[in-house]
């Protein structure tokens, strides 16, 4: 079969070798395959990448040098039931599932695994006991938008939204949108983007954002005082010994990039709670005495749960999450090393997709 | 009256006005006075401490030209009231008070204000509507360890403890002690504390901590399978799976040096709460990575609420807080420069109290 075979130092389509469905695995032809950033990350550095998951536990026990298929946010269809399965799902069906199979050493990574192929080649094995018949009517471009909106949902969840807390999304990648997604679908508001890229704040309005900046003309951090939340520690305080409601601050980090965590911490308000959604795998710099003045929480999200997966593609099947402005282009396999070329200046894109 | 007075490079004891009462406020006596690692800071570089408390949203409005007398973590004697007083603590009575005074210009912080000495004068303003009578039996030397305790009492209410969360205690200064305090008048452990100097892992294991450990000889970070603690992600993400009960770890940064965080960050199990309570005052370095792959949650803890340090007092009073081994060292005012000369290389040293 073809699939897009990343290697340290290059990334090119070719023939491979079919997988083959172990014990309780399942065929599937790839229908839809989102590019992640963190597939940007491991292509234009796969030792680095592979060190950075080795030293974070172990995550993926991939081997650079014997090169991954990447994907990790697919649809795909069920071709044929390996052994030991249950047949649960016919032979035809769309399926979604989290990207993970269990291989001879236990759980790997579907799309960072050196023996599982993961979305970016035209056939993957999946585990059938993890796969999601993806509801009537939905499109696998869409279908496949499950895996980075239950990024989103993840983030919101773990940012404990009380009431009405002002929200901040620093960065409107795919990252970012989907928290917007994730926010709105709850009606929470207000909704703040900023985003340095005219399309990707206009993608930010489209999906519900109540107001988008561009940091290059306002500061994202000079509107608390608009939004009615107290930013300096002493008027925070002041208004607590009064007793009445105090309107918190969320700010989402999703750009993963080193100085944005610093640029929230000197911006948020006093006591704001940060939910860091963007993967940042260089050293960053912080000052910490700003971060223990404003006794600011900073949650970091990493991936979801196998339920909220589930709950966002369920979602999507009964149209509560209008998410497919997200999509903005989409490339066919042979145009995947094109894409993550484009990618790497991707101001004027949202999710691309590859449609096998 | 005397007073060891900060200016820019020195810090000398020398005659100072003495201070007047003004309106709601008291003139007091000073009978004891801790000196804190944030006094040490202004110390140092009173300049770059004033510059970072006025980024930090004015916190003292402090002008370092104009030199201050230091010292926060006070108990004293009433001498005197001053205009539009109630007199509800009667003169020759002994008190405590959050080290907050209402100037003309609003609140200051008693002990890094130009206008309002601190603890390191013989004399003080105080606000009496914050005064709080010290319980009958309490030695100004305990007493004045109420605001330090309050910062530990502060951090350990932040960390949320659940349950049989395993606590590490990183760094045994006056900070990290007041944690373990905090955390053992809760009856709480296993508390694990490390620091490098044998002085200090000796005051930990006086406070109650469980278990202390050194450093340079074994990694608190190699404990946490033998506290139960699942580690790494995968390890974390099995046993949620079986849905048994799991042992959750809280650390806490009482160090404030740079490079600390990101070996908390390093070491901590998956999902670990960390409390920052440590005051760094450099730029300091992490790697976010690894705290995004751990879901780590980071909160930076600072000062106490009033009620905090009240409920502080009172439990000192009842006798149901012994943190009298946290004083190491006494000095008088004219021994209060080579006291700040011996905290620049703190290992022996617990808390150092000014005795007037």
């Amino acid at each position: 079969m073809r699939a897009a075979v990343t290697r340290i130092g290059r990334l090119e389509v070719a023939e491979v070798e079919e997988p083959v469905p172990g014990a309780g695995q399942v065929l599937v032809r790839t229908l839809a395959c989102g590019i992640c950033g963190s597939d940007l990350h491991a292509a234009e550095d796969l030792r680095r990448f592979a060190d950075l998951t080795a030293r974070a536990g172990g995550m993926f026990g991939l081997d650079p040098e014997r090169g991954v298929i990447m994907g990790h946010e697919f649809c795909a269809e069920v071709l044929e039931h390996g052994p030991d399965t249950e047949g649960r799902i016919p032979p035809g069906a769309a399926v979604c599932s989290v990207p993970v199979v269990i291989g001879p050493a236990g759980p790997e990574g579907v799309g960072y695994s050196n023996r599982f192929p993961g979305g970016l080649a035209e056939r993957m094995v999946l585990q059938e006991a993890l796969l999601l018949p993806v509801p009537h009517g939905l499109t696998p471009e869409v279908a496949a938008l499950t895996e980075p909106l239950a990024v989103g949902e993840h983030a919101v969840a773990l940012a404990g939204l009380r009431g009405d807390e002002a929200c901040l999304v620093v960065g409107c990648g795919p990252v970012g949108l989907s928290v917007i997604v994730a926010l709105k679908a709850r009606s929470h508001g207000p909704v703040v983007a900023a985003d340095f890229s005219p399309a990707r704040r206009r993608l930010a309005e489209l999906l519900g954002a109540d107001e988008v900046l561009d940091p290059a003309a306002t500061s994202p951090y000079a509107r608390w005082g608009d939004l009615g939340v107290p930013a300096r520690p002493m008027e925070r305080a002041a208004l607590e010994m009064l007793g009445g409601p105090i309107r918190e601050a969320v700010v989402f980090e999703a750009v993963g990039a080193p100085g944005v965590l610093q640029a929230i911490i000197d911006g948020a308000p006093a006591r704001a709670r940060v939910v860091v959604v963007g993967v940042c795998m260089s050293t960053d710099h912080i000052e910490p005495f700003f971060a223990v003045t404003k006794e600011l929480q900073v949650r970091f999200s990493f991936g979801y749960s196998r339920e909220e997966f589930a709950a966002v593609l369920e979602r999507l099947g009964r149209g509560e999450l209008d998410a497919s402005p997200l999509v903005t282009d989409v490339v066919d396999l042979e145009g995947v090393p094109a894409a993550f070329t484009a990618l790497r200046s991707p101001g004027q894109l949202g999710k691309v997709l590859v449609r096998h």
